[in-house]
């Protein structure tokens, strides 16, 4: 028993990744991996509350290293919001703002794509969950129109669209809804998750009153780290102080992101600001790898054409292969990583999600021909 | 415009911690600095969501790398709890339990030396908190005794003891404070964010029904990232499922730390179970420097002798010193930090935190000369 502890404990250290170095097609990593900067911001702020060293009380007020103007300078000229702070991610600023605007009972009305942290977030607020239903399959698609008569049914506290979703990468008219949620006078939450950094996104030209943001996710950060976007008005209440510790935000805890994902996040920034600028460059990237699957018989499902990297495919060859191989439908993880290709999750051959974001033409490329060579080696 | 706002943005990249490689002596550092392998870790899992691979949904299910055995085998054991989770921190860990126990207006009792987050996280639950009254300068002394009256008064949904709390590092009787949670049948948290991790401590044995611990803090991880053990009776109600996503837990939002600070975490684990047992030679020299610094005229505030490494003093010598100088309570700051220390928050003079954690004999002497030798400059 000791013996077997001490085993199991041995395991816990010298861990290794096994995707590391591969082409990375996996969605929710494609946009969150290091440059140089972060990369050396992760060493030199490794160490457990190592940004607090001039701390004052309040993590987004520290000056050394600069995250007071990180936060109140860059990051609201960047989301288009006026107030900003630092969230551990999406979900918990999705959830910061359903607790500080709703009481349990209130109603919130949503997009059918909703991630399942939106969802989540709501259920531990206690809210009762309106979807506006999406189209089915193939397309998915989210019409904002929608909104306007369930918001007159049900009188939300708030409305939240999903830009895009991470299911199928839509991008619904935001912009829309922003006009329709200031015709009703309801609060919007745009996750943009999938969005802030990686495209063009603007909370002011979207309208919407706030906008959440993952730095994991898309902003070549270490994980956990979010942002979150607010108009003015708003500040009072979901950046309300202790009534006795008059500095520090309630919602946050005090303080949320502690430590070196923060650091990383704002090293990657200038980056992240650059990259978001080629943004045109990465749609028909993603539209000439689809059109290419699609030639082998895969079918993209969402938008058409489609303006995200994140990518949704039935594979119905695929499929039929996984009856009949061992391995079932891990035969397709296994077969991509003997080429050095890392991207649906591991046991899905039917229906998996790409994301073309972090690689090149000739890797996608490469990545198009291995496909053709698993399934004539199949076939 | 354009010119300074890139200007700034440069800033945000290269940036270096001024402290590195000094004597640390910080209380919220000393317990966090990262050993080899926790450092391996970090460059290994520094991406965005790369502990997420072989996901299948659930951040504490993941069998590689090995977060599932770690939290439902190995920290149980090691907290003396029956079921564990991860959380971004020891505050998030107090307010998910709050928010599951408790109501708005429902009370809470406290030691009168808690942290600054559990007031705030019983105020984002709407709590009335009810403090028990320390004993006032110069021990700081929390009488574990005082709770008993003060639930029969105001029949609390949860009571929560600090230990030791992180102004004095006083350690009250945790364990009697057991028994009365059990008299009274109250629910019982143990905030440990300075003692798991440094000093053996056991749930069970104390007689909590909570434990919470701060791996950032007290276990050699980056920031930010905690931990809750429980008795299992608590699992259906902090650790509740979804009602739609049937494997989501709600307190969690899905998955916390979903990123490197809980692979550091692991990965210094095995450093750090070996290092609490060598607790019996931190109190010593803990109790050794604190005499040493009284022999120059500082009063050591909290429990003595004192059982912790978390030492705070009055030092009135140094506080004539700074209405002198230009610099004012500044000046200790610099005159330690060119010596290769740092410890005191700058601009603290009058009376100031140590933790003798991370240094040995040798350098706590330096810093004891060090101290000497700037009260004779100034006198």
């Amino acid at each position: 028993m000791e013996q077997k502890s001490s085993q199991s404990l041995g395991k816990l250290s010298g861990l290794r990744r096994e995707h590391k170095g591969l082409i990375n097609l996996m969605p929710l990593q494609t946009g969150g991996m290091l440059g140089e900067a972060a990369k050396e911001a992760l060493v030199e702020f490794g160490d457990g509350y190592s940004v607090c060293d001039f701390c004052q009380g309040v993590l987004c007020d520290i000056s050394n290293p600069p995250i007071r103007n990180f936060v109140q300078r860059v990051l609201p000229l960047f989301l288009g919001c006026e107030v900003a702070t630092i969230t551990h991610g999406a979900r918990e600023a999705k959830f910061m703002v359903m607790h500080s605007l709703a009481k349990p009972g209130d109603a919130i009305l949503v997009d059918g794509n909703r991630h399942y942290t939106t969802f989540v977030a709501a259920e531990r607020v206690g809210l009762n969950i309106i979807e506006v239903p999406h189209s089915g399959h193939p397309e998915f698609r989210i019409d904002v129109n929608e909104y306007a008569a369930l918001i007159k049914q049900h009188a939300p506290k708030l409305i939240l669209l999903t830009y895009p979703d991470g299911s199928y990468g839509n991008l619904p008219d935001a912009r829309r809804l922003g006009e329709i949620a200031q015709e009703h006078n309801v609060p919007y939450i745009l996750n943009g998750a999938y969005a802030v950094g990686r495209m063009p996104i603007n909370m002011e030209e979207m309208g919407a009153d706030f906008i959440v943001g993952s730095g994991h996710k898309s902003m070549a950060a270490a994980g956990p780290v979010g942002l979150l976007g607010m108009k003015k008005k708003w500040e009072q209440i979901v950046l309300r102080k202790s009534g006795r510790h008059r500095n520090k935000d309630i919602e946050l805890l005090g303080c949320t992101v502690r430590g070196v994902p923060l650091m990383t996040l704002m090293a990657s920034f200038p980056y992240v600001k650059e990259r978001v600028n080629h943004w045109d460059e990465q749609v028909p990237k993603a539209q000439w790898f689809s059109a290419e699957l699609e030639k082998l018989g895969f079918v993209q499902l969402g938008n058409k054409p489609h303006r995200h990297d994140l990518l949704h495919f039935d594979a119905p060859a695929l499929y039929e292969i996984s009856k009949q191989v061992r391995e079932r439908g891990y035969f397709l993880y296994k077969e991509l990583k003997e080429r050095g290709i890392w991207g649906p999750q591991p046991g899905l051959a039917r229906s998996f999600k790409l994301s073309t974001f972090a690689a090149d033409r000739q890797q996608l490329g490469f990545v198009i021909d291995s496909f053709k060579a698993i399934l004539k080696k199949y076939n």
